[in-house]
Order: C-alpha cells, then structure tokens, then sequence
C-alpha cells in the first residue's frame, strides 16, 4: 500500500517535470498585451485611423454617458443582491419553524414590488421630472402634481412613466428605473423581518402593493423626484434643502416606520411577552445564515452608497465607498464593544445589527463627510441600535423580532441628522438647485440641519400614519395574523404548503396549550386580534 | 448593576461628546471631489496638458474599448457566480443525504468544463469566426468547416483556439473565452440537478468533458460562431437567421434537453413512482438554500443578460437588464398565483423556478423587446413552468428531481419562439449581417418566427439524440447508476467519502428493504438499469 | 375538481391571448436604442455641440481616470465579499458546536483589521510613496523610513495618510486604500480558520489590531509600498525586484505564516491527536456551506487579481482574469484526481481546497503568464495542497483545521517562485522601475527567480518571527486558550453568549471526561497550555 503511493508520486513528478519541460518551446504571438487594439483606429471615421474632430467628439461623449449607465447597472445589480442579504438575515434571525414563509416573503416581494413599481410607483415618484437628458444630470423641476403653500409650489407626485411606456421607453429612463426599483425593494423588504413569524401570506401580498405602488414613492418622490422637500432650500433659504444621498431616510425610515406600524398592529408574537409584560428571549435559529446575510448586504451597500451618484465619471465615488464601508466598521465594532461592556458577551446578533446600523447611518451623508465624521458616525449607530432594541423591546413592547425598527429607522433617522451635523463642504455643489456645496452645522449651516429634521419629522409622521392606518384596514378586512394554532406549529406548513427543513418536526399543539399560550398575553396585546382567528 | 449601566451610560456620552467636539477644529487638504485629477493633463502628449488630435484620440479609441472589456469581464464574473446559485438550488431541493455529491457535482463541473472548453470547446465553436479585433463587433463568416448544403455554405465548426494558444493568446480572445465559458459551464451544470441523488462521479467526470469540448459547442456555434443557423437570414431570407440574444437555446435549452436525456437514461429514484406509476412527491429538503441560490442566479442573471452586448458601450443595456429583472418578476409572481389558485397554497419550490423560467424565457429576446412584452413573456414561462414540471412527472414519469428539463428546457424554447413574436425592431440593426432591425411576428416578420422554429426544433433533434446516445453509450461501458444499497443510504459516503452534514445520520438498508424497493419499481422503468449494478 | 382544473386552465388561456393582442397596438417613443444620447452634445462646452480640442480632451482625461477609477472600486468590492467566503469555508470545515464563534471571527476581523488598517495601518504600508497622481501609475519612491545597507536605501514603512487625514482626503487616496484595505482583511481573516475551535475571542479582537497595523502592512510596505524588496531589481539587479501581482506573497503567505505561528502557538484542538501522535480526523459540519463559500472566493477572486492592475484601462485584465479561472479550476481538478487516485475517493474538501490552492498560486503571476503556464500552476498547486496537509497534519503535528496554512502559505510561496519561472516577457514593461518586461528563468531570467526565492524567505523568516512573537506574549499576558470545558461543550456559548444553532444540544463534560482528554493529549503539546486554563 505505501509502496503503491510511493510509486504513484514517482509517476506525478515525472509527469509534472515533462510538464515544465514544454514551457521554453511554447511559442507565442497574438495581442496579449492588448496594444494592438483601444487605439486611434477604433474611432468611426470616414477615414479610417485620421478622425475629424467632431467624430472624436462623437465617441467621447458616448463613452462619458457609457461609464455613467455601466456603472449605475452595476451598482444596481449589487442593491438587488441585498434581497438575498434580507432574507438571510431575517430567517436567520428567526425561528426554524418558520424559515419557509420568511423566505417566500423575502423572495417574493422582490416580485411583487417591482411589478407595483412598474405599474405605478416609478410614475408617481419620478414622473414629475423633466426628461433626464442624461444619468447623473437630474433636470428641471416639472411637477405634474402640486399644490401652493406660502406662496411656493409644493410638488406632491408625478404622473409620467406607467408601465416603462411611452417615453420611457428609453435607455436611460430604464436605467434610472433598475435602479429606483432595487431601492424600492429594499424599503419594501424591511418590515417582513420585524412582522415575520406571525403574518399571513395573503395580506402581505397586498401590501407588497401598497407600499411599492404608494407608500415610498410617495415619500421618495418628496426628497428625490424634485417634491416639495427637496425645494425647501430654493423655497425657504433651509440649506440644500433636505438631502438625503443615498436613502437613509428616504429608503431605511420609510422601511423601518412602516415595520413599526405594521409589527403594532401586529401585536407580539405568541410566548414573546410574559404576563407581566417582560419580554421573553427568542433566539435566532441560525446565527451563521444571519451573518452571511449581513456581509451580503454590506457588499450590496457598495452598490447602494457610490451608485447614488448615478454616474462612474463623478469621482466622489472613491470618498462615498470608503465612507460606507468605515461606518459599517464602526457600528459593528461599537456595537460589540458596548454588548460585551455592559452586558458580558460580545454578541454576534448585535454585531450584525451593528455594521447594519452603520450602513444605514452613513447611507445618507455618504458623500458629504469625510472619513473621521464617517467613523464616529458609525461609532455612535452601533450604540444607538442597542439601545433603540431594548427600548422598542421594553418599554414600547413591540415585538420586533430581527431589530429591523432600530436598525432603519431609528438609524435613519440618525443618518439624515448626521448630514445636517457633519457635511463638511467639500461637495454637493448647486445639489437641488441651490448654489454652494452642502454644509452641516459644524462647519457653518445651521439651515441644513433644519432642513434635516424637517425631512425626518415628516418621514416619520407621514409614513407611520399611512401604514398604521393602511394595516389597521387590512386587518379589519382580511385579518392580517394567522390563528393561534398555526404560530404554535410553524407557519411553514400551513401558509406556504411545505416545511422548509424536512428534518424539522414541527410541534402540534393541544387545545390546551393554545388556550394558555393566549391567556398568558399579556395586557399590552390587544387579545382580539389573536382570538378572532381562532 | 443598574447603577453601574447608568455610570457607563454616562461615561460613553461623554466620550461621545467629546468625539463631536473634534470636528470644527478639523482642517482638510487634498483632492476629495476628484477635481484634480481625470483632467487634460492625463492624456500623453509630447507637450503635456497640450495634446494634439491624434494623442487624444488614442486614448478615445483606448476608453471605448476599456469600457467594454471591462463590462464584458465584471458581467462574466457575475455569470461565473450564477454556478454558486446552481449549486444552491439544486442541493436544496434534493435530500440531505446526498447534499456533499450534490454539491461536488456542481462545484466540479465549473472546474471540468472550464478545461475541456479551455482544451477544445472554444475552439470548435469560435474557432471558425475571423479575428475579433474588437470585443463587441464579430467579424465576417470564416469558417474552418462547413459543408455545401442547397448551394449555401453551411458552417459547422471551427477550428481555431485550442489551449488558447498561438494568435488565441490575445486579450480580446481571453475575455470573450472568459465569457463564453462561463455561458458553457451553465449549460453544463443543468444537467446535474436532473441527474442528481443517482449519477455515479466517475461518469459524470467524463460527462463534463463531453459537454464542455463537444456537445454545447456544436450547437453554439451554428448560432453564436457563425454557424449555419445565424446564418439562415443571409441565406434563405428568413429574418436575421436564428437569433437567441443571451441563450434562451444556445445555452438553457442545450442544458435542459441534456438533462432529459440524462434523466430518461438513468431512470427515476428509487421510491419516485409507485408501482402503478403515479409519482411520490419528494420533498428537498432545504427551501431556505433554495431560496437564496435563486437570488444569487437572479443576480448573475444581471451579467448574463446585458453582458451579451460584450460592450458596455452599446446603451442598450439598460432596456436588457430592466427587461430581464421584469421577466423574473413576472415569472415569480405567475407561478406562485397559479400554484396558490389551483393546488392551494404559494408552493415556495414554485416561487423559485417561476423566477427562473421567466428569466430563461427572457434571455433570447431581452434586447428586443420592450417592457410590457418582458412582463408577459414571463407572465406566461410562469405557467408553463408548472405545467412542463407536472407533465414531465405524471405524463413522461421522468424523474427530474428539481425541475431542471422545464425551467431550463420548455422555458428556454418559449424564449426564443417569443423573440419571433414580440421583437420589436427597435434593435438589432444589420444582426447576422442581415440589414434592417430584428423584428417579430406582431411587428411584420413572420419569417423571423420560423427562424426562431428552426432553431429550436434543430436543438431539441440534435441536442437529445446526440446526449441519449452518448449516456446510453457511457451506461453501456460504465454503468451511470449507483448501487440500490448506495442510493438508499445517499451518495455522500460511498462516492465522495464524507457526510455532507456530521449530524446526519444515512439509513442503511437490509437486504429485505432492498429487495422491496426494487420490486416497487414499475413497469415504466428499466429494471435491468437497477438490477446490474446490485 | 378536475373540472374546476380544466376551467381554470381555459380563463388563463383567454386572459394570455388577451395579453397577446394588446401587442400590435402598442406605440413606442422614447429612445430606446441611446441614440439620443451620448453624443457630442454631452461634452460641456462653451458652445454646445461644437466643442474645442480642449474641452474634449479634458472629457477624455476625465474618462480615462473614471474608467480606472470604477474598475478599482468594483473589483475591490468583489475581494471584500471574500470575507463571506472565508466565514462560510472556515465555519463550513468546523463543527457544529463552533459555528457562532468561527462566524464571528470572520465577522469581525472585517471590522477591526478596517480601523487599524484606517488608523496607522495603510500609512505604514503606502505613506512612503509619493502623490498618487492617478490609479494605476504609483510614483516614484520617497520612503520616510529607510535604512542604508551596502550603500543603498532599504525603505522599511511609511508615515503619511494616518486615518486618511490631510492630503489623503483624496478620491485617489480613498479608492486606492478601500482597495488595499480588503486585501489586508483577506490576510487578517485566514489565521482564524487555523486558530478555529479554541481561541478565545479577547486576544482574538487584539490579534486583529496587530496585523492590521503592523504586520501586514510591514511586508505589504516592502513589496507593494516601494520599500526594499520592491528595490531589489533597480538596487541590486535582481530581475523586476521582488515582483507579487496580486498577493501571493503580501496576502496569502502572510496570512498563512501567521496562521502557523498562531496554530502552533494554540496548540492542537482536544481529541485531534491520539497519545501516539497520529491524528484523529475531526470532520466539517457542513460541506455544502464550505462548497458555496469556495465558489464566493473564487468569484472574489475576479476581483483580486483583474483589480490589482488599479486600471480598466490595462487591457490586460482580460488575460489576468481567464487565467485566474484556469488555475482555479486547474487546481480543484488535480487535488480531486490525486485524492482520488491515491485515497480512493474525489474528497469534496479537497476539490474546495484545490481550487483555492490555484488561486493562491497564480495571485502573483496571473498577469506575466500565459493560460498554459496558469494551467500548469493550478495543476502542481492543487497537489501540493494535498501533501502540505498531510505533511503539516503528520510530521509537523500542527492542527490546521480548514488547512489555511498549506492553501495560503504553501500555495503562496510557490505563487511567487512560479512567477519566477513562468514569467513570459509579454508583460509588466519597466515594472519597479526596471526597464523591459517581467520574465522568469524559463523566458531567460534566472536572477527574476532570485528575487522571488529572497522575498519568499524574507516573507517566512519576518511573519513567522514577528506573529510568533506576538502569540506568545499575548498567551503569556491573557491567554489564547479557552479552558477545556468551554472547548469541549463548544465555544458558542461560553464565548458569544448564544447558540449558533438553536436546534443543536451542546455536550456538557463529566470532570472525568475533561481529565482523561487532557491526559490523552500527546507529549508533543505543551500541557500546561491547556492546564493553565483550567
């Protein structure tokens, strides 16, 4: 036997000798170097290889707009792979009796809401600017729809682009759209982690309309379609008006408000809360999915952050991805210090809502700070995230079962303050029609900051109230939780058909145990929503 | 203890605070908008800063091609990854105890198929086109073999490129080989999610040069190499010959025909049918891994698609990956409508390959259709998915454990028939050297339609008999099939010597058990397949 | 029911043929083709439409440094996914009672490796080389700290670019260190895998700080930051100097030297090795996450090598990138053919580890070769990855359990030697300031192989001394090793605070079972390592 291998090692050093032995024999020709190509001669010219002035124009403009549309491709191929980051995220951080239907919400609303998106919300957000000559270079304010307050027009929404028709039908309109609808699609995915565990499949669906067709386009078409808080600087002298780079309120508020309403009206899932109103722990069935999930998502931020630029030839880029990834550094990093500070261990959960917290927090003033505000930016949301999970969790007492609330929202609502503090003037030049770059308080703008909170106060008050209010109808009109019996079994089976692992035996419950699991809610759940299904 | 988190509390603001304070005290220099560099002076030129025509236009015509190869190289690696979702999928929907052959039959795939393309493959498909002297536009018909068929040439194969050697060490040559082996290993990879929990890893290694050096690139040759499909529009008149964009035929159906064949040679699972040949639903046993493998073949799709201009200077990639994301929306969304309506829940399994079929579908027509033809024809792959998947089960009783003959095969046909209906002749202008836009039925081509029939009537023909007698050939000499013992206890340890998962624990079969199972089989099978190797 | 099937089946027909006939009466307008844009008239220009030679060229600038610019921020995100990668491979070849704290590791490694590196690490590494005017073109050497040996400067490390502040505020400076940054993480990530299963987290979070800070960026500054080895050419004739395209040496043997140093230090998990000295096999848990984790790293790769040209513009990245691929796959095949040859099974590890091992490899000579040549280094590495285990497992008696130090540190070296032989001359034209090309003692270079025999050794003899060092003074300090009992019942809880799998029941130790491991524990560990904890 080892003879045997002794001898088949005789026989593979040979046979590589023989192998190196071919090398100064092979000859080469060919362009491997590439000179021979990317040369004057790949020019269109009449004449070939001795192009006009204007024929090189030709070319150098193309390939200016090609850069731009190549690189918000991209980037946007990258936001759309965060949908895999969410959903591992949020099974992960979940239970194994439900995994199946936290996946089919995930990987379903991708579906849902682009479809909606298509249909509608693409229009309603966007169709009020003018025609986008070209990506990176938004145009005139165009407003289908406004009213007049104070004498100045407030843009409410758009009503040009239906269905990707018309005039939309345009490369750089299509472009644009990819780009808006993975956005969208992120906002739409937040509150199927902090309603998971508990929600009918047929409910979400509807929703998964109502807030890609309404809901975000609506706020989105406020900060990023030209509406009315985006002209708060060129209306009223506030900065730049309220300026959100890249969505962190505009995307993670929106997402994080409407997984606040949505998980009230909700109410906690069953064994979360003893009688006394104390939360019960309820840990995550898969802490390595979760993780993944979570570097996922930090790649898919690189997308996120440096595509909001829309253009590859605005070098900023460089700035707004090392500011990215920094804050996610920082909030995983704080986040796990201050865990294993006060409460003894550094938890691997809070780590991963960390980096998330400094992602989100960075999301908005990405392009505006410089590398050390991005850190403490980061630094302070890891923290903020530990204590938004404990007071939504304790003193709320909602249940919230992958922190998506704090994460984006209350980390949102952060980033978009933290523009109005840290943009420090090095860029945002005539950024929504006001000339001058984008200053926050400490470097001379009190205004801007103004115009920051304006913009989170109104994000939080608009939002929470349509979708609490859109829920509640919801509720009332098809029951927006699913019966007692199947939260005790797992809503795998009876939701989606299928149980996600076959190697799970999901437990059955006995009348009894339902009856006790409901009588053991505590004071602070509505007890109707959970006995009317049953 | 709370006071000392209260003492901390105080501690870490402070830090905090004083963390603020840093900021207006803060001077920055460097060049953080970029506005000192990408200028003039970048351009060589004997007189820097003062470059003549010609130095500028060097480095115009060096852009435009750097833009393309870089585009053709990121959406390659994006296609390169989609063998990560394969891999996904198709372990996730077969059993845990097969999930290590699973996994290795798809991780070496990529491996086998990327030296066999390497070897010859490339060779025999593209080795017959002129030099590519740029990426993006494909030379004059030069083929090294072609037969004389109605007094047109008929090209069959090139044979120029072996080892990527001689004039082929060009970096034109390496990036489109990059991309096209990726396209290759696809193909390549279908195969084995039909095939799987059955398929010995001796036959399936040489399998994977069969298909890499032979198989994929005779078929992608008559369409992609210049071959006498592509060329059925010079010569016949018929539209711009077979068109398939991104390889709805070329590469999904070659993939999934295969795979039937594969399937139909290797016969069903043991326990698939019962004796009266109804089939026995088998369950994969990991929907979340499913679930995330489709998102990541969703994501490669992005490269796929668009990157099949092989040049990020044709704009039109905007239109392709918006229409390509729609697609799988729409396909998603049909599929889970359907199942939810007729059979009673949204099956998750269903979820997922609506997605991929719609993304199949869209894959040969994505250039040229518009958007609302994109949502319809996934619409529809939507349906037909389930439709193909029941049939292929109940009627065919072909056992094709993760659905891989549809998705891959019925849908990729619908994909290039639709091309020949819904074209829209706003692209495609001179495709196949035929003058004038590519334009489909509903747009005035009928003969565009029938191209598209020939195509792929000429696949399925061609492709099955070519893959049923190579299979039944390899079964002659080798055996295909594992051993009944070894099918009931899983593959992972007979064929690859580890468990997949350590806390799995194989059934071992006595003999009795054995015995029954066998016997169980019904008539539609062929006993003697499972008998020989007993 | 099967009529209400049927019924179903005809409404569906009739809505998809309704959907059909809205086709012909759908009027486009738009610009779908981009024929509207990118054109002359996207040149600013005082005139639009006619603009000068100026105004063009300082667009054509412009674009040439947002090509180099976007390619060097897309390929670095690609290496930064790595780091998922790594987690799922190292997690993957671990066991279950581990999993929380082995995704932990290489979860916060990301993070704590990014603020060293941000704080001090990236100015010791490149704050020696002078302005970086643009991407691709580093500038001449101007080492703050050199030392003078035989009459000529020894550059040692830089001090410019601390937390990237005064003239590092710079897009040049930022994309250039976001880049720089994750291949120093993907070094600080391989020791954990090495470390797996019994290190405690504390000195884990101060080990990340070191290598970020000092030891890598040392031997990072030497090679890649204009320091002596990089000089070895223009000082002393020796070939290009010290020449390493991508890593092999920098990343990987850095990393995989440190990872013996730390492995050894460690000492062997319990239950690794029997009285006698042989080892016991400890298996993976989980083969298909480390499958999907080897396929993420091969997709980062894409971005490793291609990137490291800094420039789309260097067209040779489409021969870096294919010939990444085809030692890759070069690899994973000979691992599985000797594996399978000489132990009787294609070992799945091993297919992962092959591949890896050619990645590893032809880091350094990705771009001075040719596809044969990558071949053939892909094959012996995927070899040499098999013996390396064997022999460190065996004759070293060190526990490796992922094999990070045979894939890294053996790989790596071999990567360099290679380039010393394989080196063809087609490219790296005045590499290191050496006029000519690269070429190795194949092409007729012997004193190019020199050079790379030198910075290997220094490469062991530096990482080895310094992280050896460093492990003993942090074990003699605070103690690497978790007590037995927290090794035996796993990590997770002890050390993170959670489960990492809910499902999975921790084995709790009997004071005899922890003493008769202990006892068990061959003479060649050091006892009182373990002993001391308890």
């Amino acid at each position: 036997m080892r003879e045997s291998r002794k001898r088949k090692f005789i026989y593979l050093s040979f046979l590589l000798l023989m192998g190196v032995l071919v090398f100064p024999i092979l000859g080469w020709a060919g362009d491997p170097a590439g000179t021979a190509i990317g040369t004057i001669q790949d020019i269109p010219a009449k004449e070939p290889g001795k192009p006009t002035l204007e024929e090189i124009g030709a070319v150098v403009g193309h390939n200016k707009i090609a850069i731009n549309i190549v690189w918000t491709l991209i980037t946007g191929f990258l936001v759309m792979f965060m949908q895999a980051g969410f959903a591992m995220v949020e099974t992960g951080f979940t239970r194994e009796k439900n995994v199946a239907h936290t996946m089919a919400m995930n990987f379903l609303i991708y579906a849902i809401g682009m479809l909606g998106y298509w249909i509608a919300g693409f229009a309603f957000m966007f169709g009020g600017l003018g025609p986008l000559a070209t990506l990176g270079g938004a145009s005139a304010l165009d407003h289908e729809v406004a009213i007049n307050l104070f004498g100045k027009p407030f843009g409410l929404f758009g009503l040009k682009g239906f269905f990707l028709s018309g005039d939309a039908y345009d490369v750089s309109i299509f472009t644009l759209f990819l780009f808006q609808m993975v956005f969208m699609d992120t906002a739409a995915t937040i509150p199927t982690g902090a309603m998971a565990e508990r929600w009918k499949f047929a409910p979400f669906v509807i929703y998964g309309f109502f807030i890609s067709m309404i809901l975000y386009p609506l706020f989105g078409n406020w900060v990023w379609g030209g509406g009315w808080l985006s002209q708060l600087g060129a209306n009223f002298g506030l900065g730049h008006g309220h300026v959100d780079f890249a969505g962190s309120s505009v995307v993670h508020m929106v997402g994080g408000v409407t997984a606040l309403a949505g998980a009230m009206v909700l109410g906690p899932r069953l064994g979360k809360y003893k009688k006394d109103g104390t939360p019960n722990p309820i840990p995550g069935h898969n802490i390595p999915m979760a993780i993944i999930g979570t570097f996922i998502l930090a790649f898919g931020w690189f997308g996120f952050n440096p595509g909001s630029t829309l253009a590859g030839t605005d070098l900023r880029i460089g700035v707004i991805a090392t500011n990215t990834m920094l804050a996610s550094a920082a909030g995983a990093f704080s986040a796990t210090l201050y865990m294993w500070w006060v409460y003894g261990k550094p938890d691997p959960s809070m780590m991963a809502n960390g980096m998330l917290a400094g992602l989100v927090a960075i999301t908005a003033p990405c392009a505006f700070v410089n590398s050390v505000a991005a850190v403490f930016i980061g630094l302070v949301a890891g923290v903020l995230v530990v204590w938004s999970v404990f007071f939504i969790e304790k003193t709320l007492k909602v249940d919230d079962p992958v922190g998506a609330v704090s994460v984006h929202g209350t980390c949102g609502a952060w980033g978009v303050l933290s523009l109005g503090l840290f943009a420090d003037g090095t860029y945002g030049e005539g950024w929504n029609g006001v000339p001058g770059t984008v200053k926050g308080l400490f470097y001379g703008d009190a205004s801007q900051f103004i115009a920051q909170i304006i913009g989170t106060l109104t994000n939080f008050i608009v939002v929470f109230t349509l979708a609490y209010a859109f829920f509640k109808v919801l509720d009332a009109v098809m029951g927006m939780r699913v019966p007692v019996e199947v939260e005790i079994q797992g809503l795998d089976v009876p939701e989606m058909g299928v149980q996600g692992y076959t190697d799970y035996q999901p437990p059955i419950p006995t009348e009894e145990e339902k009856k006790r699991l409901v009588a053991d809610f505590p004071p602070h759940v509505n007890k109707k929503l959970v006995q009317a299904e049953m």
